[in-house]
């Protein structure tokens, strides 16, 4: 069994690194198509040491896919990821154009595999936050039920793309020279600043990155009442997100038996020995497939508490490796065709 | 009434900023020795456009001293403050020598300047990440008692040292030249990167930092049981400590009155209208004196939750400027003389 494939978006760096992913990992493709927009039509990538020149994204430039991969923001999926599924064609988007979608699956293989089930050939894969959240949450959550979580995020420049990293990059310079860092990317200046500030402002006073996080949440852990509230701040860090997670069970929780659930995990590695320095941070975990979690401790906030640190690299699980595990996972457990019908409502 | 004064660690980064917020202020010093180790003695500093030397810290040092502040680590103040609070001189400690002593008031003016009233001539200045914290939190209590607190910290390395500033700027070279950063001052890089350790690791799991802010909250707010929980996490930043605050409160609390209260509260400023960007972030807060607030929301969370971001110069407000604003809170309120006794038991 092998697969017609497409990536769209393949110049951005998800886009890039869901070709390096799927080729790392061997997937089934009988044939790789690369699309992107107009202005990147024509350049060319290497897929399997071979040149292979992006086309432009047209509806047409979807037919005779069997899979298609959307990592080109929400407008694109709002307008082609529908088109392809209504033609057969399997999408799984990284966007949040459908993540909310009643009858989109939002998955993380290792949380909620057979919501992949009842697909309709539109399959979302979630926020970057939020993947390494659950990630560190489900195994938990599985002996011990969540009543609260708080969440405070440290996220690289990364997840908003390949503008993003030049900006800091560019900014880092002019400051260590003495000159003034003018923002083009961000609204303020991001070299050696914070700013809490992570797509669009909500009415309640949320961002949405940060209502994302409570929202995607509930509906992946199949927890619709979770009480989760976060705060998501971009800061000076190429790849890799950081979460400060505050937690609170509805039974006891000891560090060692969160440690012990959370290093026979799938895709979760626990380094935790602070004696000796030894957590995550986004330097060395960029680049690397799983998700990591440190310093666990008690909260002696609260009767049932747990402080976690759960560091991921956003272009990998937080964003193409795990839509290619979605694929993968379709796959052995015989998904593919889903449950038939219109993806979504026009 | 003029004093004589003693600035003890002149030479570090909080030293030099108790000169210039002395300088600023027009502080009533007759007098203004500067004092450091060995290694630093000789060196010349300017105060109020002179050359004044300084002198080597020896007991003798102190000696027709009526006002020093110590700013050169636990070290120096275990040794030294207690002698020179024997002779009669009035210690401000910026260390987290005695911070924690039952007879050494811990201060913030704005929140607790009545337990100046009983000091022994030992009065301690709380740590960067406190100060900021019980200055949003306070006001916010006086009207609606706090039943919770989980935060996590964005700490910037000038709360290490120049020598952290030093690292920060060389790395951050190194990382931009595609060389690779060595670490001296941090256990691992802190160039493009966080690293969720600052001070050393307890037996519980917390660092000293962390619990730092849980105890002296909890003592200065007057509120010995107070529920906190504290991540705290050292980031690429120069100057300004941010911190992500989500707060359970015994009633309702919208972040309108919030807000209300707050831009009332001394010593605060709220800058908040996420529509135009407008939150603080540490670029623009380095070099203020006041606790910026944004970002507030209610926390869906829990029944009367909110979430905050606060935002302080950690030189300032969180060092010298409060080390400053309590002399001068004793001086207004005549408390100079204190309740008399040994400052601590040896």
């Amino acid at each position: 069994m092998a697969f017609r494939v497409a990536v769209v978006g393949a110049t951005g760096l998800v886009g890039k690194e869901l070709v390096k992913v799927l080729e790392k990992r061997r997937f089934p493709a009988s044939s790789l198509r690369l699309l992107a927009s107009d202005r990147s039509a024509g350049r060319t990538l290497f897929v399997n040491h071979q040149e292979v020149e992006v086309q432009e994204l047209t509806p047409k430039s979807l037919d005779g896919i069997d899979l298609a991969f959307f990592a080109a923001g929400a407008d694109v999926s709002l307008r082609y990821a529908p088109v392809a599924a209504r033609k057969g064609t399997l999408v799984i988007d990284k966007s949040d154009a459908f993540r909310m979608h009643p009858r989109v699956p939002l998955v993380v293989p290792e949380v909620n595999p057979f919501d992949l089930r009842e697909h309709r050939r539109l399959i979302s894969s979630p926020n970057c936050a939020t993947i390494q959240l659950v990630m560190a949450l489900n195994p938990l959550q599985q002996v011990n039920p969540i009543r609260r979580v708080v969440v405070s995020t440290y996220q690289s420049v990364s997840g908003t793309g390949a503008a993003a990293i030049q900006e800091l990059t560019a900014q880092s310079k002019q400051v260590l020279e003495g000159k003034n860092a003018i923002p083009h990317v961000y609204k303020h200046q991001i070299a050696f600043n914070l700013l809490p500030e992570i797509d669009v402002f909500l009415d309640n006073g949320y961002s949405k990155e940060e209502w994302k996080t409570v929202q995607e949440t509930r509906k992946i852990m199949h927890l619709p009442e979770l009480a989760l509230s976060a705060t998501c701040v971009r800061v000076p860090v190429f790849i890799g997100h950081s979460e400060a997670v505050h937690v609170e069970f509805s039974r006891p929780m000891s560090p060692e038996e969160a440690r012990r659930i959370l290093s026979q995990a799938p895709g979760v590695k626990v380094q935790d020995d602070p004696g000796v320095s030894l957590y995550p941070y986004p330097w060395t975990v960029a680049g690397t497939d799983e998700v990591f979690v440190g310093r666990l401790r008690q909260d002696l906030s609260v009767p049932y508490g747990l402080a976690l640190w759960v560091v991921a690299d956003n272009l990998r699980k937080g964003a193409a490796l795990n839509a290619v595990q979605i694929a993968e996972e379709l796959i052995k457990r015989d998904f593919l065709k889903g449950s038939g019908g219109e993806p979504i409502d026009e």
